[in-house]
């Protein structure tokens, strides 16, 4: 015999046969049900929450659950035997977002989305009162929704089934003014959103409960369009060739999207089509290839792209997998190489609001740079490259097991690997350490140069000299070497880096030349990017990347760009802001100016001078 | 060798060779040119207008043509050699409104149409102003256009390439708020827009050029939904069952629409690519099976259907060709039975607004009562039934070639049939005039029983009683017969009428009544539906569809519905007018009230007693 469990989150219904054990039956079902002692009771993971019914605790859960636990009717669904129908409630899954800048900031964020949950209990239909179905809903609705609501055909066409079903109530969710999906009466499905930051080499994307305002699960994946090209000139040449190219960037890059929610969605036990808004950031070629436009004229001065407003459509038009009603808010870019992911790191940070000299470094592919004068904000781009990411560098990798995080040389070559275990490569921040410390210890010079060992005069020469090699007729830091493998800095890998060091540290130049400021004038310094916690701020001043500040006015704030999608996730007036900064703020072409040049080769020689 | 002529409308490139006759060229590129002489220069309907070049005209052409026409540059096709590049125009097809209300009204329409034509001319970017392109031409085209505009993704893609070809100069097609149509500086191609009005048997379309206000084209098809049930019930039923038929009815209603719309555009030369909105009205059960909403509540009490209010929706959602970003605008319904085709005659006849009693009536497969107390505007459905409109009739026609669409007993039989010859069946007016003058002239009884020849014994008998026969154990009236074929009128077709005049005249009667209304208090009565121009007033007060009222006091008013469509079409102030409408309008279900049985059993009965 078999009996119906309410399996919630995701609020589906299962039919499971009497006398089988609750965990098996779950995982066969699909629910993701992380348990690594595969049932033993010894890991504690698969806590579940018996509700309607009053259960015995085995005499292990007895032992291994808290007082609170055991009278709140959680038990371990190892230890459970179906018998009767029930309900069973999955605990919450809740990330912490690492150092976000909502904490930085303090603040209390509103919760005040695009999507809303309206509960409805019409009037029946009758003889004296005849209006038609969508009128008596919309006109309900319209008491608290403030404005006319609209539906959709499809919505319009299930409606009549739907509120003689529910006997004319239950609930609306409201995206904008669209009214997209019904609910019965006393549904506690969620309502999703996904705030998703697509750069050139990665996208990150964070789940949101917008009934709560909790992010549910974060994560990140490679940007699939990277074959394509490591930076956004790559990828504009590519797809200048025709409408396919343009397409097939545009189909990688949502196949990667889809990829992402659906991870999302399932590492959280949430359904994709309980999503019913996701906001994106980016820069402004990879919001150009989602939405499959030209991007040509980008890479051509004057640097003109088709689109730098906001832009909400229908998820369906770029086939992305939520709710099939659900809707995507594009977020608003300043220019061709500062994109909505700049604009939604000023609204993460509140540079627009501020009245004290703050600068802001995004570290990704490009490097913007933001400057707050207490007046207005001036940002810049510089084509600092994938350098930082990994790409073009030999053994370079993202910021995953196996990477070199960061690198010290006491003289002993030192270094720490994401995960433990022999390093595979050497991610962003360690490039950095590596770069910056063999600077400090004379193994390179201010030009970058590897010295010949016999060349290097400081203390350090005889730790580290015999690390340097030639292969292919080109210098060497060996930094790990064992029978099966080998991880170096090649003088390649530190050319990239200078490139990529100069141009960021060139755009904080000019700027700051450009507002009459100084960096003695800065109060707060905030690096944001993927990698930015990782980054050693020291190494970061000593390398030259920014200028010299106090190590306390340096704040990192991780992926800001994210942050601001988030904030305009759950908050309209935050996407509101989101517009008046980006029409707002000034935009410094560098490459338009006649200094450009000068301070771009001053600034790729390593150090603070 | 071939030359590039340039044929306006439809503003299309040809390539002709060097010496071929232009008529012939041109009938072979697909443009229709009307010319029954076969190119003898004789029938004169092949006049283009050549701009550009000055043509000598032949010796037939300066016979045939005027002096102004000379002058202007005017040719016969025909006689046309064609001998370099050049710009042929052709003459604007139009067709005068057979007695619009328009007319009736004597009102001057505003022209302010949903659809605009918006010319740019956009600073051209440079690196000290680097907008996008979409905000370079939205922030330009706000100026004038009051408020926020948007683009859809296909727009959005082909703007960098069009914006350089022309140079950042041409025009802007805008609908409500977005831009979908560009056009390059200069162009002349027309705006258009089509109204529809969809009735059960007759779907009517106008084609109308925005620029000038003007009808351009008029045409009416059958419904093909007809195979599917002759009434809006029979469709609701056989659509009940499933989505499958639902939107089998759906397809096959678009089905005609578009071929409607292809005949409408090819008629008047013009493409269907340019078609920008198109307003739609039509019964309730119509509309929702246009957008395949499930219409099964309209037939079951308390009779409340789907969607009642006005809705606004891309063409391309339904499958209407029309321009690919085009826009259907849904007129709104006042109840399940009292649908946009009512609101739009209202609004057409400004019921709303004046202020004596006045009475309308739109005689369709259903027959739809208003009644203007002077104060508000009440309303009432009938369930006529498609007797009106030929169907379940045994003769029954639409009013096209062949059929009797008059009658008169003097006492010889006499009757017209339109386009002359021999009839091939009834229409709606010829149906009335039968009934009435049979009536009258004493053939039937009050209750409309044909009587038996011996039986009949007024002045009109003799001619009269021989063409009384019995057919299938039923009796029938014989108005033609020769070797080939035969019309009659049967003993069921006049329990036909019966019932669709009842039903009309019961919801007039009881109208009044609710209002405290007499026929004399009423000012004006007006009659619409597709054959209303047709029906002779002193019959149908004979018949007793209507009350005796003076015959001076009764106008015609054509096909109302689609004047009111045509309204919407061109000025969006009368857009909301009808919204006003169909919420303001006070409608009377008739089928609950408790005198609504004897009133329609007593109005069953011919004549007015």
């Amino acid at each position: 015999m078999k009996v119906s469990v309410r399996v919630i989150p995701p609020d589906r219904e299962l039919k499971i046969k009497t006398g089988d054990n609750l965990r098996t039956a779950l995982i066969e079902s699909g629910i993701p049900l992380d348990s690594p002692c595969g049932g033993q009771g010894t890991c504690l993971k698969c806590k579940v929450q018996l509700t309607g019914v009053s259960r015995k605790h085995t005499e292990l859960e007895r032992e291994k659950l808290s007082r609170k636990e055991l009278d709140e009717g959680w038990h371990l669904a190892c230890q459970v035997k179906v018998e009767e129908p029930g309900e069973v409630r999955l605990p919450e899954v809740e990330v912490s977002r690492a150092k976000a800048s909502f904490g930085l900031l303090g603040e209390e964020i509103s919760l005040r989305p695009n999507v809303r949950r309206l509960r409805f209990e019409l009037s029946k239909p009758s003889i004296k009162d005849q209006r038609a179905d969508w009128n008596r809903l919309a006109e309900y609705l319209e008491k608290s929704a403030a404005g006319r609501l609209s539906a959709g055909l499809s919505l319009l066409r299930e409606l009549p089934t739907r509120l003689r079903e529910w006997n004319f109530s239950g609930q609306a969710v409201v995206v904008g003014n669209e009214v997209v999906e019904l609910d019965p009466r006393g549904s506690d499905s969620d309502i999703l959103g996904v705030a998703i930051d697509i750069g050139t080499t990665t996208l990150a994307a964070a789940l949101v409960n917008l009934d709560t305002g909790k992010v549910v699960a974060l994560d990140a994946e490679l940007n699939p369009q990277i074959v394509f090209g490591a930076d956004v000139i790559s990828r504009i040449m590519y797809a200048q060739d025709g409408t396919a190219k343009r397409e097939k960037l545009q189909r990688e890059l949502v196949k990667g999207l889809n990829q992402l929610l659906l991870r999302l969605c399932h590492s959280a036990r949430r359904e994709k089509e309980r999503v019913f808004e996701v906001t994106v950031v980016g820069n402004t070629t990879m919001l150009h290839t989602l939405l499959g436009l030209e991007a040509r004229n980008i890479a051509l001065a004057p640097y003109v792209g088709g689109l730098n407003r906001p832009l909400d459509l229908p998820a369906i038009e770029l086939g992305l997998q939520i709710h099939p009603r659900g809707k995507l808010h594009i977020m608003p870019s300043i220019a061709s190489f500062v994109g909505a992911d700049t604009v939604a790191v000023i609204l993460a940070t509140r540079m627009h609001q501020r009245r004290v000299p703050r600068l802001a470094i995004d570290i990704g592919t490009n490097g913007e740079v933001m400057l707050a004068t207490g007046k207005e904000v001036l940002t810049a781009s510089t084509a600092a490259g994938p350098a930082f990411e990994g790409s073009r560098i030999r053994y370079g990798m993202r910021a995953v097991k196996g990477a070199i995080s960061s690198f010290q040389a006491t003289p002993e070559v030192n270094y720490s690997v994401i995960g433990g275990g022999a390093p595979s490569g050497i991610c962003g921040s360690g490039l950095i350490d590596l770069v910056a410390e063999l600077y400090r210890t004379g193994v390179l010079d201010q030009k970058g140069r590897i010295l010949r060992p016999a060349e290097i005069s400081t203390p350090w020469a005889e730790a580290l000299a015999p690390r340097v090699r030639i292969r292919d007729e080109a210098r060497e830091f060996v930094i790990f070497r064992d029978e099966d493998r080998e991880v170096t800095l090649t003088q390649q890998d530190i050319r990239e880096l200078q490139l990529a060091k100069g141009a960021i540290r060139a755009g904080v130049e000019l700027l700051m030349k450009e507002a009459g400021i100084s960096a003695d004038d800065i109060q707060e310094v905030l690096l944001a990017g993927v990698f930015g916690n990782y980054i050693n701020r020291e190494r970061a001043v000593v390398l030259g990347l920014i200028p010299v500040f106090p190590l306390e006015k340096i704040h990192f704030i991780g992926n800001g760009a994210m942050d601001g999608a988030l904030l305009a996730l759950l908050d309209m007036e935050e996407r509101d802001q989101a517009e008046k900064i980006a029409a707002r703020v000034h935009h410094i072409e560098l490459s338009g100016r006649p200094d450009f040049e000068e301070t771009f080769l001053r600034c790729l020689s390593l150090g603070n001078k």
